[in-house]
């Protein structure tokens, strides 16, 4: 009982359309919801781009992170029901805290943003928990450690690993909740899972969460669900096609900035990306609204490559595309020659997307993540003499969903204007790109 | 058969969480959804404030619209299958135009900004279907006469009554898509009602749709979700809180634009929306990014009210509500004058809130719409004779749910404003806000 | 803890389609899943004749069984939680007997076979809690009272009140359980309400079971719900049409037995039903599986009345029906005149309905239960000073639908019969019925 | 059109829960629905003894049936819509009673009687179809070769192999409906698919129905449900366990009617089936309420073994399960011996279940299907050159589900039998049974 923060008079109530409810029964995890810091996720989409391939998915991280704060409170709150000596009681306000605040450093589409400038939401996160913020304020005021403990869940550097394993692993409550929400705010079914079923036989085991060994169907079905949204959802080719025109946005904006070309407008927290000179303060204000507003104002900058790629993100016009086999790098260089050679500009008119370039990946045992360069702990089964296996082991549906190589490459590219110097190019590049 | 919009080679689908997908088999509907003014319905929200509320509720117009669409086409494809001779067939097309489009002059946050600069969404949308913009072409080149007719039935003075009825009734396809999209991304079940079986009781018939006589339970069954919806959701008091800090921010926005004051940021579209000089392109510019941009810029303006009231929508620090009985108005006007006596400004540290003054309406049979001002048809039972009687004369349960009286007046006050001058309250005042 | 009846070493759990999982902490409460007469339940169907009108309703009294223990388990569990002084901790054994038990006395198509030969599910409940039976070894071995105790809830006789309304009130886990139940089997969706909500809204208070005041909303939805599952289902006039054969089929071999007619078939539990003779033995094995297997065998009865009206069960070879005005009354007499002059047989040949005659009862505040016979307890809500009002002093809504003047009269008739003898009814009477 | 058949007046329509509505559209299929065979599938429950494992299964064949019947509606009506040319129109309405009637001959626990008998549902279904009953004479009366044309179908022997691949394939409508179907009933969340995304790939081509190839991942999906359907659902132990019970009940009563043992109780269709004289009236007598009326009399059998049997059947009193590694062919064996040795009657103290004797089997490409002795038409991709590939040749997903080797061995023994003798077998059998 810490007595700045006494209990909740009254248990709060968030509806959500996923879990139901959400129960926040501590008055720390209420005042941290209610900072500025963390109602800012409102303005932060959860999916990026991806509601112009799926008109649903509007739904925002704040919404999200209520949600892995829900799953992580279900987790804590069976274990303790079951007494699990395995479970370390004193550890679950730091554990809801990062379950709560594991995304609060994302900024405006993410993923485009850390790819163009080499930012980190992680390493974010643990600025705005450590600083001068009124999360860290509020964390602070519970106990003064607190802000140093859960940054260091984050980091991963957390001394009590199964606390780090709560929020991030090969099935941690991040992925539960973005699963089951991306599925549901899209429309599509393939994300759903039986949560009640996997909160069932998750146990606590020497320091990590493992799954009882009857479970083993149960986990099955949650990682297809993963690899078909992966398929369906997350890599859909619409969505790298409007991801591809903002980084090019962000692209030019950095080649013009670098250039000292004089913008008609521009917004104090987007220059300090520009510049590199990013603090806390002007990263809480780079929101999804402020970028989509300088876009809406740079439509009429006289810069045409960046006008124009703005217009195309704001108005949907979409890069088209077409696939391509594996093996044909051949080809590739080839269309690239030709690009130049009829004097378009390979830069910014032609793109080749590898779909595993993604922050998200399918269950690899022990692998690393293919994009957050740290390892992830594997799912464990545990049978009933108290021995481990590691579920790829066991199941040969996990095996063959465990590789990456089912995607094509994609090309990319304008089609009005790449169709006006198709006439240059040789025939059968032509053909491939169906300009007959 | 429109030599210049061939038929669709291929039908185009959308994933649409409510109606699972929407089905689009003309190419003028295609192209519609492709100008850059029905794109911008991505960026205003379906709910305005609600998603202070209900953190799911993010969804926008752009969903919306493609879901009254989708509803309407199915009304015509079974009023087509069913060959009933009081359909007029070629009106289809320039009923899903209107469907779609009905929403297309909706700004930021509509409801506060129509209530304050006393403009009209409804206008807006005709201006949009006839003045110079990408909608207007894609009609005219269809046939030049189809912007007038989509007008016209937006306007409600098309000369075939049964097409505005499809898009604005009691028992429209706007509504009906409201509901249980509202329902869906509130999470709140309240909205849900058998869609399927209510398109298969209406009936084409004298110039209007009416409901066959054994479907009055599942209009029941609609109008008690709306009802529900419209407690539960719609006039939810924190969301009512949100409105009034919203309001509150433009009207002072507007006193200080009014004053001559120095704005150290502001955009173009606002500018304009302050001096009433809004047309057709700077209103398209307006959307809820750029709100909420300048009122991000807006929270370090020299003036502390409009920046106080900024963070507060920000933030999410809204007004405190109590319930006051109906017929308080003593109370009323003796809290105003406390709060004038002990120096708060009325005008700001007080509302009160009268629940009908919302744009949503419950059901009421023949009655003028409370804010829109206008009649809307109400729900016909047609029996085995071809009689038809308006449904309040025949269920019991509709004339529970037609008047308005349950609302509750609200007031509203900033907390902490008012408790640092509550001291100087008679007591009973201060008994009343719980100042003790 | 009850040495004979250790806690089980695991949680049990059942798959449940209405409420996911049913969760079993207490070896008694497994102890008595298991016992033949709990089992036996599978073999009576939850909705009657009711699977004739809708193809889903095939589900069984065993599974609502469980579902109303699981309602209770969450309301009791939900007061422990918070710790309400007003639930007496020590009942809650008895109040999950009661819950699980108290259909356990229903027998093939109740409803028709206790207005056939006047018998009493809830009478026969008690009698197999009391006498020689698994149940009642079970609970005797638990504690000795512990029969005596289950069986005075049933009877409301139990002298803790808050138990008898947990399992028989107005809004009492039996209700909750069987509208979203039915609702789930028939795929009609008008009985769904948030179950969650209305839980949460529940509180101990003063000997009963009271719904917090801001709870209105959500209680006005469950009983909207009863009234149109009471429309849409219970009352529908198929399903009636049925119960009216199955109540023929029994009146008929009543009166054939009463006159000695040599059944060329028969089993013993029926006979003994016919003849009054039913013990508990006798009266489980009187399931529906022998109801029908008979009815079967007597499709080959000589008697022509009696084979006809299995065959008409058996191949669903309904009564056609008409609606008539309430008032008719003298249309009624002069029916059955002319039946009889046309030489057809008003015992057979015709039936009138009229829908309150269910053991399904809407809402009506402090009533006396239909067919019942005694009164249930109504909602009431209690406001932040400790006051209580029933509800629909308080909700419109709620008063519109306590009444039960919605419902028509329905003629049945055997339409072939009646056909070949129209022509001797008079010539309003033909037209009446359609036969012109 | 046929003059004896004239169009519904109106459209037919059943509630269901799975297709929210099943729609009738003609004459014939509301007749077929009518007769009193099709009726009788309301006595049969679709998935035999699973409802004693989950016990929301007690949905019948009809429902399923319907079901059938309503998918490849909707197929046979998108293949219209989209005016495939390879789609035969004028196989409309025998695809579509082939649909209904399919599962027609399905007796009561047909697999377990099918067993034990050796008798066919598919058999029935055609005798059924050709001999005297009132479904024949409804086919007859519409087309006098209708009766044989839609038993060509069942036998897939008819000369449009379209026709045969709708109702009979690796994804026909009779899988997706009983998938959809058995998930709902159950509860469980693995069998649902996107449904209407299979039916938006599918195509007619050249005599078979072909899957688009952008639909792979919907089909894998759908194999998934499949594959965790069957495990998780169709062989699951428990019910495993009360088919073996029920294949001994039979079994044992064929020994003593063979034996010339006096029975107290028999019923005219099950002596039929013992002595086998079978014909189509007494065959559609059999029914599941028979079966389980004529074991309830034999709980009181002289006969020990069948008696006990009976009880078990009735009242749940399942026998426990043991898994075996693959491999352990001589602790099997070795078993045997023991029980031997102890006194124990291996026919019935003892089971051995290999988990693929079903009727269900995963995707297999091209096999022959494990129990039904003929070849399933694999899923066939066409990609845009009209190129076909099995399935398997292209995702690595379905290939790693075609196999069977994850089933388990599992050894069922009534345990407290077991239990008294145990003291006999040598240690570490006793061990592995538990018995210490």
């Amino acid at each position: 009982m810490n007595l700045r923060h006494p209990p909740l008079a009254e248990e709060k109530v968030f509806k959500d359309p996923v879990h139901k409810y959400i129960y926040v029964q501590e008055n720390l995890i209420w005042k941290l919801i209610n900072t500025q810091e963390f109602q800012r996720l409102r303005r932060i989409r959860q999916l990026g781009t991806s509601y112009l391939t799926f008109h649903g998915a509007e739904h925002s991280r704040f919404s999200h992170s209520l949600g892995v704060y829900e799953i992580t409170r279900k987790i804590i709150s069976q274990f303790e029901r079951s007494a699990y000596p395995d479970w370390p009681r004193e550890e679950k306000l730091i554990a809801l805290c990062a379950a709560l605040l594991h995304d609060v450093g994302h900024g405006p589409f993410s993923h485009s943003i850390e790819q163009i400038f080499d930012t980190s939401h992680e390493a974010w996160t643990c600025r705005i928990l450590l600083e001068n913020t009124e999360i860290n304020r509020v964390l602070r005021e519970y106990d003064p450690s607190l802000p140093e403990h859960v940054a260091g869940v984050i980091r991963k550097t957390y001394d009590r690993p199964i606390v780090i394993s709560l929020v991030s692993s090969q099935m941690d409550a991040d992925r539960m909740d973005y699963l089951l929400r991306d599925a549901y705010f899209t429309g599509v079914n393939y994300g759903t899972f039986d949560l009640d079923r996997i909160l069932r036989v998750l146990r606590p085991y020497q320091g990590r969460i493992v799954v009882k060994e009857s479970g083993m169907h149960a986990v099955e079905d949650y990682l297809m669900s993963r690899y078909q949204m992966y398929w369906q959802v997350y890599f859909h080719p619409v969505t790298r096609s409007s991801e591809i025109i903002l980084r090019q946005i962000f692209r030019r904006a950095s080649e013009l900035y670098g250039g000292d070309y004089p913008f008609r407008f521009i917004l104090d927290p987007l220059r300090r990306l520009l510049d590199g000179t990013l603090g806390v303060d002007s990263y809480l204000a780079l929101d999804e609204a402020l970028v989509q507003s300088v876009f809406m104002q740079w439509t009429s900058e006289p810069d045409p490559r960046l006008s124009a790629l703005c217009r195309r993100f704001l108005h949907r016009r979409l890069y088209k595309y077409i696939a391509m086999e594996d093996a044909d790098d051949g080809l590739w260089e080839e269309i690239r020659s030709e690009f130049i050679a009829a004097g378009l500009d390979p830069e910014y008119d032609l793109e080749i997307d590898f779909p595993y370039d993604m922050p998200y990946d399918v269950y690899r045992p022990g692998a690393r993540s293919l994009t957050e360069k740290d390892e992830k702990p594997p799912i464990l089964l545990l049978d009933g003499e108290g021995r481990l296996s590691e579920i790829s082991e066991r199941s040969e549906i996990v095996r063959s969903i465990t590789g990456l190589h089912q995607g094509k490459y994609h090309i990319y590219y304008p089609e009005e204007t790449v169709r006006e110097s198709a006439h240059l190019f040789r025939p059968h590049i032509r053909a491939f790109f169906g300009f007959l």
